[in-house]
């Protein structure tokens, strides 16, 4: 009989690759989950992943497989796919799990044509799944830092707290620090809506803008961030957090960050296709501009920092116009939409 | 004679004359003031402030004066001098200003023994001028990037909105957008306490922790302030916006911070004295560490990065023993003190 696994990490991209290597590291009995057995004998082989982490060694206690039944039975599932993969992965999981499996998404988008968060994706393929089990993980987590061994914070998201406290038990290791959120909406969201800022960031960036005028852009996102936030029924102080601020602060800095860097180049002149081509990973704050954006018309929430980076993505229009209309707004209500919040 | 002054500089540090440059710039009658007339004589014939900001010239408009009596006539005044010094500048102002000027404080910190903010000072030492024309600038505003010619944004605060909108439209210039705010208590803390945290930050870059550690740093760090602010009054919805995120994002990453550049020396193992003395300028987080545990002791608020911070700076603590301790702090309560905020 095969021991139970304590997590199974899906998905053999950096991030996927970084928690199942942070974990094994730490001494938890992981495995690392790839498509098929071709990619899993050519990972075994390499001792590594030479794409995204090279020189990273896979320690002899990290496992690897592709098996869905294997990885379906563990305590934690880790699901680190892109957003737009991550229903087909769990429709396959779904009649294979383990009653008690927590199931997590480490992906940080909205579907597209759905506009759901990924919990509430996995909760509709995971349908007879307990709710309380399904949730996310997310904070400022760079992968290049953390596999090279660099100490960091996440949040782990589960409206069933005890799941919570489990997963928090199996996740924590001396250097990756798990702290608990009952607000999965909130941790998912704050996620998915900086990479927004962080495009626009890359932007500022690329035009040279200086950090103070970054600040004042990353603030002005954050308010951004919790404004559509709210109206999707999450906890406002959660965008304060390590899964909102930490994150976006973090991903804003990084010159690891692939959101940051695509806005980069985009200052610079390149096409959107051109710097996609070129960054050879998925940026997934393109998709989440479009998301978003429908989501705030539907809510009918203002997202002025979208708006105008949809127009820069899809329709043409220069960052350096859509900086400038950015800055010709009113400047009286830094505040506004926020203020209802206190008493 | 003489035409009212719009607006008269007080301090010929970075700070005082990096505003003096961008108002001139921006058209404004502007004069910058220094200690004396030996003083004067030289900013004129370099032609620039070589000390801190070489190669900036001064431009035409720009007045330069040392007189208490000129300055005290006009529209605002902004007192750009060190924390410690601004009661002795604001003396030698009482009696000689005219009733409706605007008095703004730009320095960032607490008195030390009377633990009053600078506009709770200059309340004092100017006891019979209107409370509501006392206030203080303070936003995300790196003075090198400012007087390059990069844009910036930053706060006005007045309890008395006619005053701030008059302060607003005398200090707005096309690159440095001027926000207003009436919470000036918040303003001014957001500015202050800032510092601490880029002190610590500035010790993770040093350390070589990374983003991740960095950003997790920070964001613990502004619930700090936050909490601090709140016992003080503050409005905390002000630690969100410009004078307090945006002010400690910008501070904690740019280069030219003094704060930040502080501690990385003492994470390179530097002592206090050596440090400071290769700064060659004041770095307000230092004394702003000591008045903040006083004031949140008084307070009786919780501030564990400024008591770690202060065992490094005062009592020879070392800085990677002090940043285990906070990382083994109880990881559950990422809220504490704030959930009360909301209903």
């Amino acid at each position: 009989m095969i021991q139970r696994l304590d997590v199974a990490v899906i998905g053999t991209g950096n991030w996927g690759t970084t928690l199942a290597l942070v974990l094994a590291r730490g001494g938890r009995n992981v495995t690392l989950f790839g498509r098929n057995q071709a990619e899993v004998e050519q990972l075994q082989a390499a001792g590594e992943n030479s794409r995204f982490l090279p020189g990273q060694r896979f320690p002899a206690n990290l496992g690897l497989a592709f098996e869905p039944a294997l990885a379906a039975k563990a305590q934690v599932i880790l699901l680190a796919v892109p957003s737009k993969t991550i229903r087909s992965n769990a429709l396959q999981l779904a009649p294979l799990l383990a009653p008690d499996t927590i199931v997590l998404s480490c992906a940080k988008g909205i579907e597209t044509g759905s506009l759901e968060t990924m919990s509430e994706v996995l909760a509709e393929a995971l349908s007879t799944h307990p709710r309380g089990l399904i949730g996310t993980l997310s904070g400022p987590n760079i992968a290049n830092e953390i596999a090279q061994g660099l100490p960091s914070t996440t949040v782990v998201a589960l409206s069933d707290d005890q799941a919570g406290q489990r997963a928090q038990s199996l996740l924590t290791t001396t250097l990756m620090r798990i702290y608990r959120s009952s607000d999965v909406i909130g941790v998912e969201l704050g996620g998915a809506l900086k990479n927004i800022v962080a495009l626009g960031a890359g932007i500022c960036d690329g035009m040279g803008l200086g950090d103070n005028a970054k600040a004042a852009f990353i603030t002005r996102g954050l308010a951004e961030m919790t404004r559509l936030g709210m109206a999707r029924g999450a906890h406002p102080l959660t965008f304060a957090g390590l899964a909102g601020l930490g994150d976006l602060i973090a991903t804003c800095a990084s010159p690891h960050s692939r959101n940051r860097r695509l806005g980069e180049a985009l200052a610079r002149g390149q096409s959107l296709e051109t710097a996609l081509a070129q960054l050879g990973q998925v940026a997934e704050g393109v998709n989440t501009t479009a998301t978003a954006r429908q989501l705030a018309q539907h809510y009918n929430v203002e997202l002025p920092i979208a708006d105008e980076l949809y127009r820069v993505l899809f329709e043409g229009k220069s960052p350096q116009q859509a900086g400038l209309d950015l800055m010709q707004r009113d400047p009286k209500n830094e505040l506004a939409g926020l203020q209802g919040l206190f008493a």
